[in-house]
Order: C-alpha cells, then structure tokens, then sequence
C-alpha cells in the first residue's frame, strides 16, 4: 500500500450525490490519493440495497485511472470476523464505503474484528473514504435518523455507534440539500464534546494524517463547535419545548478552505 | 401616553402566526405593555391585503383588556405626510404592525413623515410591535425575498429599506418554519456589521429601552453575530458557488433567554 511513511491514511466524508460523470474531482482526488495505477481500491457496498451499486463504484474508479477496484459485499457479522474477508484488506491502498442505510452499516460491521482491522489499517496509512451513510458511518457516533429543519427540536435526532475512525466529531451528510442543520445541532445538545460536520452534496472533507481537512467539490462543509456551549433548559415539560444554545460557533468552508479538527480552527 | 420616563419603548419583532385564542402571552404583554385598560393602540394594517386584519387584531386587543384601539389603514404615502394622520398617534401608547407583505410597509410608509414621527415617539416612550412582516419592517434594512434553505446561496436575498427603528439589525421572522437560517446568512454575508435576529413563529423578542430584549413564546430567536466574521471569496465566478463563513457566533434563545444588542451577550 501507498502509506508507507507510517502517517495515519486519508480520512474523506463525502456528503453523497458526488459528481460521477463531468466533474468527478471528488472521487478523482480519492483515487489519486490511493495511488492511481499503482493503486487498489475495495468498494464496500453493504449500506446499498441495490445491486449494482458496487459495481457502478468499481467501474467509475477504474475509469479513473484506479489499478485495481475490488468489491466487498459484507453481508453478515460472521464476514467480519472471517480470516479470508480480513485478508483482502490486508494489501488495500483505500476502501470506500458506498451510500444506503447507515443502520446497516452498523449492524453489519459496528464493532466487529473487521472494524478494528480497519481502524488499525487507517492508522498505518490505508485512505477510507465514504458517502453519505458511508460518511456517517466513519465516526464514533452516528446520526441514523432525524427530521429535517433550519433549528433543533427535542427527538428529531437518533444516535447509535459508526466505525469508530474519529472519535471527536459526528457527520451529517446531504446537509444543505436536506435541512439538517437542526438535527446536528440536536445531535450536538446530546454530545456537546463532539464537533460537528455538515457536509453538502457533491462535497467532501479530506481529513488528513495531521486532523486537518481541506474541502473538495461543490458545495460546503459546515462545522458546528460547541466548546463554548452554554446550554439552557427546556422552558417547559413538553418535549418539543425549545432549548436555549448559546455560544455556538459556526464555520461554512467551501472549497479551498481547511480547518484544523485538533485546534479547532479554520482557514480559508 | 405611559412611556414618562423618557425611556424609549419597547420594540417587539414577533415571528408571525402568534397564538391568539388559547395562549395568547405574546400579545397579552404587548397590551400590558401599553398601559392595559389604560392603553390605547394603534393598528397598522397596510402589510395585509385582507380586509379584516385590522378590525381581528382590534377586538383581539379589546379581549385582551386593552383600553382602546383604532384602525389606521394607511393606504399612500402621502397619507403618511397628513396632519390628522400624525395626530392618531401622538397620544398612542403602543403601534401594532400587522403581517402581510413588508414590500407594501416599505413602499407606502417608508420614509415619510409618519415613519420619521413614529421614531421619534418610540425615542420618547411609544411601543412598537410588528409580526411577520411587520416584524421584519422595523429595522433599517429588510429582507424582503429570498429562498429558504439551511444554508446560503449567492441571490438567495434581496434587500431594502425598513421603518428604521433598529439600525444595527435585521430581522427574518417565520425562522424555523420556513428554514431561513441560509438566507439570513446570505444577508449578514453582505452586511456583516449587522446582528441577525431569526425569530420563530409563535415567538418574541421585546426589545427595551436599554436594547436587551426577551424572548416570549413558543418557539426561539436565534441571533447571528457575524462580528468576527471572516469571508472566503467564492471559488468559482459562478453566482450560486458558496462562500466561506468562518467564525459565525450563533445563539438559539428561547423563552426566558435574554440579549444584549449593544454588548452582544447572551445570558439564559
């Protein structure tokens, strides 16, 4: 594999519906990083429900100059612990985790010796990227559902374990498309220490050996941090209630903007 | 009038869709407010096109114990430059904006006499409260269209000239309904030396004479302060290309919160 300079590999959130076809830099980018030619990709399609999704991934990345593209269908816990499923990561340059259904994501690879695996992989220089429910899926805690809407409401948003790749931020994915810059917030009233990542559509964080990300494609990256975070209380019982936040500090960094996860600190 | 302290009034941006029959504390303290049984109120129904608004809010305002009320449909502008128009108003203790379309409140009242006179006595002790579009009429500049969406866009705002009682704010009111956190930062990205106020629907902020103001109702204000505000410049040379935003300030304030416009501190 490429990372040979013991540096922890790429950590890429993409926020879902990248471009594919006219302006692919998104995936280009990956598949660079990865290696081109020299490279080898494995596409892990298990959050997708439909077929062809693995091999949509593995053509695209071949058609961008991608050496090798290989597809993982896990699709059982028991996968995940199989010495031969281990093995075919064992030599990857990147794996990329396909959109669907984070909850499957989680069901099926949560905290299984093939996630350990990868954590560990990532940490000696293997790139995992995701989109949409694949971005979720990178953290510690995930989003698996929520309503959409400019500002948080108490239970509009749904917590369960990801990957376990960062532990300090949480992602939401198709955050402008979808409105969900209350349901992060929501999230973050929960989880106060983490900070938060809104990725848009056809937009992705590349997140450095060094927890610095810069922004790639055509929309924004919106970080929420809370360390300021005053909390108030719900005004009344009802759950619907409102809750008081002050001191949040928001970011919108669009393309050639980077910030920096571990001093919490953007540049553009 | 009861404002003999010579304190300025109150301001009070209501976000629209106030409750009216069951809960009505937003608009019970807008009576209070104007002296009760001692009060009188005058209502402005210019905003609206429908032919009852004025005469619902006067019985409202009777029900809610207000002493009296009257109906001042302005309909020209050179109503507002009339003698006997200005003298309805010289012994008002509260004004009462109601919603509509803030493009007729500017265009009609603008800047005439009357708006120069209502200035004037709400510097001597005059309330002034306004919902939706009367809300949003009652700073210096107005948003008068513009997208919804969580985040902003290029030309997703225009904006114009309000009444002028608040200059250094803008104000977007049916906030969370109509996600129109992307707009108002669309605003503040053209005019950062403004604090943006989004106030929800059922929601207040009485603004006093010291400029802190409270929140009353159901839902939030949140307020933007943009007074750190570092701006990218757009990647590409295309208008809808986002903007970089680094170091928004965002509180979300819900009842029994409260702000200092001058010293832009929040406190719950």
């Amino acid at each position: 594999m490429t990372g040979t300079n013991n540096e922890r590999g790429y950590i890429v959130a993409i926020g879902g519906a990248e471009n594919k076809l006219r302006h692919p830099g998104i995936l280009r980018r990956f598949v660079e990083l990865c290696g081109g030619r020299d490279g080898r990709i494995v596409v892990i399609p298990t959050a997708s429900q439909l077929k062809d999704t693995g091999d949509d991934y593995r053509r695209l990345f071949l058609d961008l100059g991608a050496g090798d593209v290989e597809i993982e269908s896990i699709r059982s816990r028991s996968d995940c612990a199989r010495t031969d499923t281990l093995s075919r990561f064992e030599h990857a340059d990147g794996v990329f985790f396909t959109g669907g259904d984070q909850r499957r994501l989680g069901r099926l690879i949560g905290p299984t010796p093939l996630a350990e695996f990868l954590i560990d992989l990532n940490a000696k220089g293997l790139h995992i990227a995701g989109t949409s429910a694949g971005a979720a899926f990178l953290s510690a805690r995930m989003i698996i559902g929520g309503k959409g809407g400019t500002m948080p409401r108490a239970g509009m948003v749904h917590l369960t374990d990801g990957l376990g790749l960062l532990s300090n931020v949480i992602i939401d994915q198709h955050f402008r498309q979808r409105n969900r810059f209350g349901r992060l917030l929501a999230a973050l009233s929960d989880h106060p220490e983490l900070l938060g990542l809104g990725v848009d559509e056809d937009t992705a964080a590349f997140i450095g050996p060094r927890d610095e990300f810069q922004v790639e494609g055509s929309g924004a990256v919106t970080v929420v941090d809370t360390s300021q975070l005053e909390l108030g209380k719900r005004a009344s019982q009802s759950e619907s209630s409102p809750l008081s936040m002050i001191d949040l500090k928001v970011h919108i960094l669009a393309r050639e903007a980077s910030y920096d996860l571990s001093a919490r600190c953007a540049t553009i």
